[in-house]
């Protein structure tokens, strides 16, 4: 079934609303954080140690599966959840990300992207109606639209052309979508242009769609008042009766940011990206375990956490298995990371229901240091 | 409180036994496998994961543990079973091993071994009563005494000397062992000299220890037919109460022809080293799971087989899992291959309760082909 998203509650004072999106796999609170399983994993972790993080909705990225294992072959095991053996509801991306990091600007053509794989140079085309018969076989729950993802630092005519044919491939796109199974998401793009978001979101919004992306936020050189105005320029166009997902965002602040601003979804690979440095998140902001002054910490990474890394483990133990290498340190580094994240939300949507959410934001911040 | 071994059953037809060890963690039946953790991890693994594969001790490296973190941090975290979240018995090594591939020659001395760290080429000696403090710092369940690791290739003259130099170890070990809850073994070497091995495991067990090694046989450049002398004769001359321990061996048809021998106790890294690598072992042989072959196969490792990964994924997600370099491919295989060499110890143990382990290694054989 297509998913559906409903409405809760409207925060007093902010923008930001608490929901459910009912899935294929079941009922899923907003507003979430999706954990990033790019190759049909969440690196490190088994699909058991993320509903023990509370996870709802993973994603999987189309652009690696499509290379690798192939979309034919994931179709042939029954679809990425059987695949993977995950019983939760599964996003992909559109590969547009992935794609316009690889490609030259000469490139990017009305009909697709001409790139090269980052696995062997092959030569490799992608094109909307490619990137949703893609999906469709991988038979994940949400799929995305093929957007073309400009950099930040893109001119104002450049986004223009590039918003316009954003839409003409959203359009496309969901032409050839075939999958009943699966819901489709449009993207908002526009960089921090207030009348571009405007145009991209009500544009998008007339193709209508299951959900509404705000993408072109999570680029490097992207700063947070670009994101925040590229949040606030097209929030007000969305449908408040369809989710809003802001593509690639999860430092903790972002997510705070982003709640008060409207959106529902994020997905990131920080927590896990972390992790495998030594990193954890703490609810006064990151901190490494390989600092020599948890040498002899043997407390949890937090004690009021409740994953499985924080009830069974001290910062001693984990530290050492980070400066050994032995792998069980980043992975339990990782379920820390991902159910902080989590949690974070499940905090947010408290809030959200008492009405609170400035004053949980200023909490936030009085502990939390970036 | 110190091990025991209880001998519930003799085979008819060989000299297997079948028994328990009763430790500070549970009851464990014999013989077995033990699964190593060099690092106060065995790779990969959670404790739960290693649970589940019905594991029962657990070995940890005392070189490994003394360089990085320092017995004395394990020790102030509890000993290695708090440091780690291991609610099993442990064994240690002495460190031995590890040692004398890192020597030279000239400088194994009376006194013990000088001999340069494997991280920083920093100087380090070990000598028998350090090797001993270190373990009962580590507060293992069983620590082994140190010895000398002679190649193979050793002359009769020198692996006499050796065996010597190794029975004044081994008391002197004894000497300051220090830690009530924890057993410690002897060792017997004598490489594949019959009347060496009769010497060493005589005199080994004058020194009256709570259980029994069997060394030198896990050199890389040892031959099968050797490692059966080594077991051969040296088994005769040990006590039918202690538990016999054969180090360092885990191929499959090692452990079988190891306990038609009288062996108890059985650790390698094999299981998880060759699991890295996208091996697995089934009852028809090593599989390379990165076999094209395998591309399309959506059944399990072994569809008899009761581990986690055979319950959940398919040849071919693992498959991907390990072309794709993602961690998981390789958890899952150790997690397989653990779980196969302890489910051969428990047909083993049954066949020897039934008389039937000449019949059974005739089956064995039939099928697997190294």
């Amino acid at each position: 079934m297509k998913i559906k998203y409903n409405l809760l509650h409207e925060e007093k004072n902010t923008k930001a609303r608490l929901g459910t999106i009912e899935t294929n796999y079941g009922v899923v609170e907003t507003p979430m954080f999706m954990p990033v399983g790019t190759r049909a994993t969440v690196k490190m972790l088994t699909p058991e140690e993320l509903y023990d993080v509370h996870s709802g909705v993973i994603l999987a990225n189309t652009y690696h599966l499509w290379l690798r294992p192939g979309e034919d072959l994931v179709e042939k095991a029954g679809g990425l959840h059987k695949f993977m053996n995950y019983h939760g509801p599964i996003l992909t991306d559109s590969g547009g990300f992935q794609v316009f990091s690889l490609a030259n600007p000469k490139d990017i053509t009305e009909e697709g992207v001409h790139f090269k794989s980052h696995i062997d140079g092959s030569k490799l085309f992608l094109t909307p109606e490619k990137s949703i018969q893609i999906q469709n076989k991988l038979d994940s729950d949400i799929a995305m639209s093929f957007d073309e993802c400009p950099p930040a630092s893109a001119t104002y005519e450049y986004m223009k052309n590039s918003i316009e044919r954003t839409l003409r491939w959203a359009a496309r796109g969901k032409k050839v979508h075939a999958n009943p199974r699966q819901s489709l998401f449009g993207i908002v793009q526009g960089g921090a242009y207030e009348d571009l978001r405007k145009f991209s979101a009500t544009e998008t919004v007339k193709l209508d769609f299951d959900g509404y992306s705000i993408g072109g936020v999570a680029n490097d050189n992207e700063s947070k008042e670009d994101m925040y105005k590229a949040i606030d320029y097209s929030i007000p166009y969305l449908p408040k009766d369809k989710p809003r997902y802001l593509m690639g965002v999860g430092e903790p602040s972002d997510i705070v940011e982003g709640v008060i601003r409207g959106i529902d979804m994020f997905d990131c690979v920080l927590p896990t990206r972390i992790a495998r440095h030594g990193n954890a998140f703490t609810k006064h902001g990151k901190i490494n375990i390989k600092n020599a002054k948890y040498k002899e910490d043997f407390t949890p990474i937090e004690k009021d956490c409740d994953c499985y890394a924080c009830r069974n483990y001290t910062k001693a133990y984990i530290r050492h298995l980070v400066n050994v290498d032995e792998s069980l340190g980043g992975r339990l580094l990782s379920i820390h990371n991902i159910r902080f994240l989590i949690r974070l939300t499940e905090e947010l949507r408290e809030a959200i229901k008492e009405d609170r959410l400035l004053e949980y934001r200023e909490e936030f911040y009085k502990n939390y240091h970036e």
